[in-house]
């Protein structure tokens, strides 16, 4: 987000990762070539090769900036009193950051496969570094008994696959607004952990 | 499952979209050949074309089969007496079904994308047929008071995405057994529709 405008490195980093997770995303990254996402992008393919070494790179470098941007989004969202606006917050954040980026959520799902196993262990590690950030709030809530949970690390599992899949759904100008969402699955959240 | 299994027909049939699910699901369906596919069975690629038209139509095959066989299984289950029973079988049912069949699950999610549109909607009318059971019982646990929920048809989802989560995580010989996992998510469900 703190990168330049002003010389034509910065401008064509970008346009080749967001040319990249667009064809990751609509033809998988195994049958995606170097050569095609250069044609995408308008360059070379040589060019390429100065932004990343290789497709792995590329691909790595995708699922971690993911990764990285909701950690960082996460770390500055307001401070809450109690677990349960903690709670609240959380579950409309994960809801709006992931819905604004479906195709990053989408290969960050589908090519974990493809990751080289050291990278494979990095974004594991930043995906746990989220997961955490949810069991200490459920911990927090059941030590307050504010939240009944037999289990805060499977309640944190089905708390997240139950508020990604909205992805799988929602369409803008569909029945219901993004907010109106939020709300219903922000109740339905609230008493699955039983508060 | 009705299949004969004494012509070599029978055999080789199951064991061609056994090696298609295997492939796609670990390379993707685009980047998987007809031509890889016959050399994981050990037969002529020419010998594929006796039993699928194309790719598209293994695909489809797959993905058909699977929702087939999931209605089917759904249909067998015992009747329960009220909506609080039947949303347990049926959490217990989904849970179990989609555990032993995660390769089916993910290429069923992941390769949508790529059915052709009269495929997509065939696939999807399946889908719906599904999603649409659940609905009936929150609908009827609703209408009896057992339920609150501002939403039946986004229960629905929600139910369904955090249930199908279990896939991602849950490990044979893991820290919990598969009936453990069962009632904590049957108990998180419960809560969820509020009953």
């Amino acid at each position: 987000m703190a990168r330049k405008k002003n010389s034509s490195a910065d401008v064509t980093g970008p346009r080749i990762r967001a040319a990249a997770l667009r064809l990751f995303a609509r033809h998988g990254y195994a049958a995606v070539s170097m050569r095609q996402i250069a044609t995408e992008v308008g360059v070379q393919a040589g060019t390429l090769y100065l932004y990343t070494p290789d497709k792995q790179s590329l691909l790595f470098d995708l699922m971690q900036q993911h990764m990285q941007d909701l950690l960082a989004e996460l770390a500055i969202l307001p401070p809450a009193t109690t677990p349960l606006a903690d709670l609240e917050n959380f579950t409309r954040f994960h809801i709006r950051f992931h819905q604004a980026r479906s195709d990053a959520v989408f290969i960050s799902y589908m090519e974990l496969r493809n990751l080289e196993p050291a990278n494979f262990d990095r974004i594991e590690a930043l995906r746990r570094d989220y997961e955490a950030h949810l069991v200490t709030i459920l911990a927090r809530g059941k030590a307050a008994h504010v939240f009944e949970l037999p289990d805060t690390k499977l309640a944190t599992f089905a708390v997240i696959a139950m508020l990604t899949g909205v992805n799988t759904w929602f369409r803008e100008g569909g029945r219901l607004s993004l907010d109106a969402v939020e709300e219903i699955y922000w109740q339905m959240v609230r008493k699955a952990v039983g508060a």
